[in-house]
């Protein structure tokens, strides 16, 4: 760039976990940055912010032979809801088309919020989910178990991943159960919590104090005690330090609590700390994570 | 605080890596935050920026018994300089006169910038290097081996930490070769590389682009090749994405290259980048961390 056009650059170095965890506005101002280019998680919107540029990356990776595969783990189901992430969606057309011929109903979700068409992502699952019962399951696309079993978590059906690089399809139901019995046993753990720690996520998409606050409220309501925490980074070892909390409730991320093996206290997300107020007045959960937004 | 006074705090749950690394002023502002107190890490003003007040912590530990003991060791050496992180500064005058009923000569060097008389920062050193050739040898009163490490490399003289919980007193002299052979390691294969990568730190305190584009200048005269890179948290594994560049300059914090043994290239601080460069112009590096400020 520089050379090339006069323009002076930079890397963002650090991790980058969605469309949520844009470069700080902040940290522009700072380095004297006009413009980020933020590549490969696109979203509905071209801009987002005073300086970020959603950059669209396509993989052109085809999915016709795992489609093919696909037709004998699918041969109960007559109609399916097609789904995938960013980098796929210019295949949602020609997919549809192969299942079609195939002699398959295919619905493809309509975009919502900051999701496009048939798209998902971790935590927002609006074009699945409002779909769920004009389908027998959903076909997603792409190699991600993280957003497939999303899918079948939010939605309750039959979610399948078809994997093109391996060309093998996945049935999502068996990890989607596993992950919600550790829920469920995060639920009744943090039921018998005293001490909370909310924690405020420090990312620039993730800052959501609102909800901590209305859930400290409800919380202390109850009679717990609420810890106010802030974190950029909620990790395992960052929680360590606060030795006197029994559970934690984060507003940051829900696939940070949803997906998070390595805690050994409960990291509850939004919806599950409001299943968990219903739980502490005797009610059953209920379909906690049924939902098309996990925030 | 919310049920004694009405007040609503957050503990800021990330690690800290010093009085540097505040408390992001911006991220004070989307919470709603008006006061931030930062807790250890004592400078020489009670306020930064528009909201950090310093709040000093004091260790009430005696180093009665580790002075006697260092006699031993001390027992060639007639003039000493103390020095000590800010937990121990208010011992520094009991123990200065300890060591004259000893029958040492003590010097305590005058504060600097944000450092207190006596005191060092693990990037600064002005209380110790100022006096340096007005002692035989430096008493570093504390537990910690990064800072007593510091003032070894920063002045050039035998350096004796006097950890006050293990009541040892050690030399750091063997610490102290180690860690220079490495740079010097460092350096030599830093000689060699063709693309660099100059990584400008995000926190806060550690915002250094005026150097970074310095040096940037200054390798780019040389014919190198330079990648601009951000990164808050700067890890082996953060480096690894970086795959086209052969070694790394950062002006973040001296001590990520210093102390960083877990990189797999080199990773260089300012003055060892300043030292590369008189490198490859045929020269001697010197003694390029002989500094009072490693910055």
């Amino acid at each position: 760039m520089e050379s090339e056009y006069g323009v002076t650059s930079y890397v963002a170095g650090d991790p980058c976990y969605g469309s949520c965890d844009t470069f700080p506005e902040n940290d522009s101002e700072l380095l004297g940055v006009d413009l980020v280019f933020h590549i490969g998680h696109a979203i509905s919107l071209p801009r987002l912010g005073s300086r970020t540029i959603f950059v669209d990356v396509e993989d052109d990776v085809p999915f016709d032979e795992v489609v093919d595969k696909s037709g004998e783990m699918l041969r109960d189901i007559r109609k399916i809801g097609l789904i995938t992430i960013s980098q796929h969606l210019h295949m949602l057309a020609a997919v549809s088309k192969l299942y079609e011929q195939m002699g398959f109903q295919v619905s493809i979700g309509e975009g919502k919020g900051h999701l496009k068409d048939g798209q998902v992502f971790g935590c927002e699952f609006y074009p699945a989910f409002n779909i769920r019962d004009a389908v027998d399951a959903f076909v997603f696309l792409g190699q991600s178990p993280f957003h497939a079993v999303g899918v079948a978590i939010s939605t309750g059906k039959p979610t399948f991943m078809l994997d093109p690089y391996r060309s093998v399809v996945e049935d999502m139901t068996a990890l989607c159960q596993e992950m919600m019995k550790k829920r469920y046993l995060a639920l009744a753990l943090a039921k018998e919590a005293h001490r909370f720690g909310m924690i405020v996520g420090l990312r620039e998409g993730q800052v959501s104090v609102r909800r901590i606050r209305e859930l400290k409220r409800g919380f202390e309501a109850k009679g717990r005690s609420v810890q106010m925490i802030t974190m950029r980074d909620i990790t395992n070892d960052h929680l360590q330090q606060f030795r006197g909390i029994d559970a934690f409730i984060q507003s940051a991320c829900p696939r940070i609590s949803v997906d998070g093996y390595t805690f050994d206290r409960p990291v509850l997300s939004v919806p599950e700390a409001q299943a968990l107020l219903s739980m502490i007045d005797g009610n059953d959960p209920g379909e906690f994570l049924s939902k098309s937004h996990w925030l």
